[in-house]
């Protein structure tokens, strides 16, 4: 277990977990059942999106695997969490099955509570494995395989969320903002201050730096100032200094050279 | 060990390695005592200065220790390598006696060669432990404390060292140039280029972007480019995005959420 991490907002748990294939695929189905047997989503609530107990479990090929690998990991371990626990899968990203289903935000469309409803009279919307219908609490998981991204969340000083919503239509690249950014506006009662909560799917391409300053820069245009930023999960430090091994026309920057990295190995 | 280099030019070898301080010492002791029966400085030569065969060891802390600590332990390792080997010692920095051997430079000025014909008639150049000459073959060793240091190379599209040189000067701090910086110029005759070869002993005051802009900047007033770098040992991570932190505003950047240094602990 690398990396655990809770919300109260969000109400949302992320853990990262690395290791050979049959042993992540099988922490991956133990984790699952230990979501679907203690929460049942007709009482939880929280403002980030989404569909299942165990609400994505995405496959990230780290080293010496690829990413059709996985894809074919993600496919085994969502045939076992319906065939076990009875939990209806949907495949996403690289493991998706229908072109349209590569964007985990078209699969949790209405949420829990809305797909709950339309899956059964929706055929669009039949779960990859199992169904008609969704586990009556424990709703649907959306198993996959993807590469890493930074889960990226920048907190406005407004409780503004229509703002937050705003900014977050403004930089997404599905809105013509900018390139591999998804983003939500949300309102963390516990802050009293809207979020707008992104994704860097691509973080090469926008790197955190470039995805807060256009937030901040949009916050500003409405008189909004940023308080705060937070990474969810992990980041790869290559996402902090995306430019620093080309800038400095460095022959030998790598993970290798790194003090931390080095350290770490000793723990 | 965390990670050993080697320069064909520099004719040096670097190795860094990290435990707990009694280890630490006693492996520092065996690598002096494997340099002093191996390496014969009066058939050495290379582009670093250098007054040993095992020229300087540094002890640096890293976690659960403190300066004074290591100086401590430097002062105790010097005392071994010359009871036990019969080189004599110099500390330096934080385990310095004596104000003027803070500086490494000051120390080994006049190199082995220098320093060989001076120790004997010139006091203030009296090793720390033994004496009055140096040892034969192996010269003497330098052994102290200090924090971690980013050594960095920039290499010119040019054989002139004297321009490397001219640079230098500008750019270190003991002439006036960046803060916390060290540097000379030298030739790499393997590659036909002359280099500015750093010390950066702040990275937090000046990281080795701004050393490289103020190297670059100063070779582009005398119409010549720069062909790369390289970190010589390991750098910190915090040395490569030395300000991300506070330009994002972020809550909770440390090396915990640092992918690479996570998955480094798989290992």
């Amino acid at each position: 277990l690398l990396h655990q991490t809770s919300d109260t907002d969000h109400n949302r748990t992320v853990l990262t977990f690395a290791g050979r294939p049959e042993a992540v695929c099988e922490a991956a189905f133990r984790a699952v059942r230990a979501a679907v047997e203690r929460i049942d989503l007709t009482r939880q609530s929280g403002v980030h999106p989404r569909i299942g107990a165990a609400d994505v479990v995405p496959l990230v090929p780290l080293e010496g695997i690829g990413i059709e690998e996985c894809a074919a990991g993600a496919a085994s371990l969502g045939a076992r969490i319906w065939e076990e626990l009875r939990v209806p899968v949907y495949l996403y990203e690289a493991a998706a099955r229908e072109p349209e289903r590569r964007n985990l935000e078209m699969i949790r469309k209405g949420g829990f509570e809305g797909l709950r409803d339309e899956v059964r009279r929706n055929p669009a919307r039949k779960p990859d494995f199992g169904g008609p219908g969704l586990h009556p609490s424990a709703g649907a998981t959306v198993v996959g395989a993807r590469n890493v991204l930074v889960a990226f969340n920048v907190l406005l000083d407004t409780a503004d969320v229509s703002l937050a919503r705003a900014i977050a239509r403004k930089v997404r690249a599905s809105s013509g903002g900018l390139p591999t950014v998804k983003a939500i506006g949300v309102l963390l009662a516990s802050k009293g201050r809207a979020q707008v909560s992104m994704n860097l799917t691509d973080y090469r391409t926008t790197p955190p730096r470039v995805a807060f300053d256009a937030v901040a820069q949009e916050a500003a245009a409405s008189g909004v100032g940023v308080v705060s930023s937070e990474i969810v999960g992990l980041i790869p430090a290559a996402a902090l200094w995306p430019d620093a091994a080309g800038h400095l026309r460095c022959e030998n920057l790598s993970p290798d050279v790194i003090l931390d990295n080095r350290i770490a190995t000793l723990e």
